[in-house]
């Protein structure tokens, strides 16, 4: 994507040119920012006070620890990783305060022996890492109901990405010997409503992941420390938080968190449960809602991710779909990682409505609002990946497209 | 690296066996732990109080703000991101306190148009991300002097890595439009001495970068916060914080930082200057000194990085350097990024001593103490990169191995 100088220049457009020109090993007097006092070295550092992105929170019940937190996509610079301190969370009963010094971790049922593991047992097996996604099923469900969402935050905050580092949970499994009637997995957390997901054995003995790190260092308490799964590419809700119990089943357990919630319901009335992978999707996050535009160069920036595997293509369409554009996206492409695209834009000023669209590794193209209804109905709920148009007005101001209901 | 399940069961000796097994559904009830109280959600989140991995400061003069901070290595999980709140810092005057909305960037000298860039004039260019480690031209000094240094965090605790993001440093200089006699960029940061390095225009005009961004968020302040650059591969001090003016020569400005300090006094009592990549290096960090093991099954885990590329090899010796076994790199390797490798290890409780070498992709092969005196002499101190040897003494401790002075 070369790009000309004098589009360039139209970045800089704030840039102020010198007229006085410094000789070379003299900067011109007025131009020199002046240098500020020192401060002290941390031993855990902060970020500086200026900075002001937060977390939003939804607090659906105190006394229960219900609810959720976003990740300020709108704000961040897209990459990989999402800075531990702003990965999304979706509790369902709060975050228990877990010591990895005595918590344990059971894993019984269909096994040969049931063991009991410390966490320092756990971090003796050898381990990987890996950068992915996770996503919570309900991500975008506003959009699915029609309620304008006004910002990317409250739109799709509920996606964030992080190198996990841990033990691949077959090897846990295999150490208690599985026995050959076992299908399913039960995971259990610790939190106040024993939270429980039923995983398929598939899942388990390929490329589960049982986590104790998170960018370097242990995992941050609302992500589930010391103890969580990580399920690539499997919706959030399954990569059960401050686990401690692994029921190997043959059947899966009909948990609440899978029936009674994240399913999705059809048009016929019935509900499909089991919906696992998180399809793909991708979102601009800048220019997004709330933000504002001057006439111009922009970067069109965003983010794809698709539970299937590598995204292979984002387009933008500029232009209210008429046309659509082949994005830069940020190599390597990790499979079922967040992944940013780029693509230059120089705004003319007019009313426009701005969108993107990703394909991923399999072929799967991410589905318009009308194609994604048409199947699945108005009331599906989780599992909405629709594509996420913009519209941005002559004044610059962005915001969300409404919905025909 | 397939193992065998009895070699996992010797990592898991402290996993208890359960004799009573709880049947499908129900987990025994003295293996279930508690779930603990529900916290509150935050916006901006820490890590668990009960985490203590701090970085190791160096205070070299509380007056001017001299010193330095090291990355716990042996405390956290080897990957690409090391926690920004525990990246590595090497300050001359101090962190200063900048503010985004006024601080700015002076380009002039050799340069048609010279230009005042504020951070939302940098922000609005096309953007790129990397990730990439950057180390201190001085880690692993002590090991060169043959200062003792008891653990990995005092030999190694100057290299961290990020994802960082940025604009390429050779977008901002082709508008300003560089002119022919061009050859160095004299990069000045804010701190209060000034720092200021000598780039050849040739790392300019390729991969260096100018950064805003530290895993997905600003830097931090330590880190050069709002601006900094970043050379892959190229000594620490060279990529300027907090930067104020790049001024465009036809000659090195041969500053105090590029003269007086980082070269490298050779034998015949001459000082290498400019030595600007920071060549193959790789140092287990478990097990490492200050650390206890019990016999049995370790796995080895350590990092390997080089300033000309990728890591294409990682080799352990057990046994004192008699014999040699590839480890496992953590895939997909990255160039000029940390690489954290594995190894699996049974410690039969005899006294030994284990070590790691690397090669790039260059052919390049980490040297030994030996072999690299021979080159360089004895008081080269920068650029100290041979193999790092750790004693495992037979009650379990690990300890520097002392060097013949």
């Amino acid at each position: 994507m070369a790009k000309s100088r004098r589009q360039f220049l139209a970045a800089s457009a704030g840039a102020a040119a010198l007229t006085s020109c410094g000789k070379p090993g003299g900067a011109p007097a007025a131009a020199a920012p002046e240098a500020s006092p020192a401060a002290n070295m941390r031993p855990y550092g902060e970020r500086s006070p200026l900075e002001k992105p937060l977390r939003a929170i939804r607090d659906l019940s105190a006394s229960s620890g219900t609810g959720s937190s976003r990740t300020p996509l709108g704000d961040l610079f897209p990459g990989w990783i999402t800075p531990s301190s702003l990965h999304f969370e979706r509790h369902h009963a709060g975050v228990p305060a877990l010591d990895p010094a005595t918590h344990t971790l059971l894993v019984h049922g269909l096994v040969e022996t049931p063991l009991v593991f410390t966490i320092d047992d756990i971090r003796r097996f050898p381990a990987v890492s890996r950068i992915c996604f996770l996503e919570c099923g309900g991500n975008n469900i506003g959009d699915q109901r029609g309620v304008p969402t006004p910002d990317v935050q409250q739109s799709h905050g509920l996606v964030s990405g992080a190198e996990w580092t841990g033990v691949p949970l077959r090897v846990l499994l295999q150490e208690s010997g599985v026995k050959p009637e076992a299908k399913w997995v039960i995971a259990e957390g610790a939190d106040n409503c024993r939270l429980a997901r039923s995983i398929p054995m598939e899942k388990v003995m390929s490329d589960a992941l049982l986590v104790y790190g998170q960018n370097g260092e242990a995992l941050r308490p609302e992500q589930g420390y010391p103890l969580r799964l990580i399920l690539p590419g499997f919706e959030g809700n399954m990569n059960v938080k401050w686990l401690r119990r692994l029921n190997v089943l043959d059947q899966p357990a009909m948990s609440s968190k899978e029936t009674a919630y994240y399913t999705e319901l059809r048009r016929d009335g019935k509900a499909e449960m089991f919906t696992f992978v998180m399809e793909a999707r991708s979102v601009i996050t800048r220019p997004s809602g709330g933000q504002k535009l001057k006439p111009g160069f922009h970067e069109i920036v965003g983010l794809a991710w698709s539970g299937r595997g590598k995204i292979e293509k984002v387009e933008v369409s500029l232009n209210g779909g008429q046309t659509w554009a082949v994005a830069t996206l940020r190599e390597p492409v990790l499979s079922q990682a967040l992944t940013a695209f780029r693509l230059p834009w120089i705004w003319d000023g007019q009313e426009t409505v701005i969108q993107c669209r990703c394909t991923d590794e399999t072929g799967y193209l991410q589905p318009t609002r009308e194609e994604l209804v048409a199947v699945r109905g108005l009331n599906s709920g989780y599992h909405y990946n629709a594509i996420k148009p913009w519209k941005v007005h002559a004044n610059g101001e962005v915001t969300h497209v409404s919905i025909p209901a």
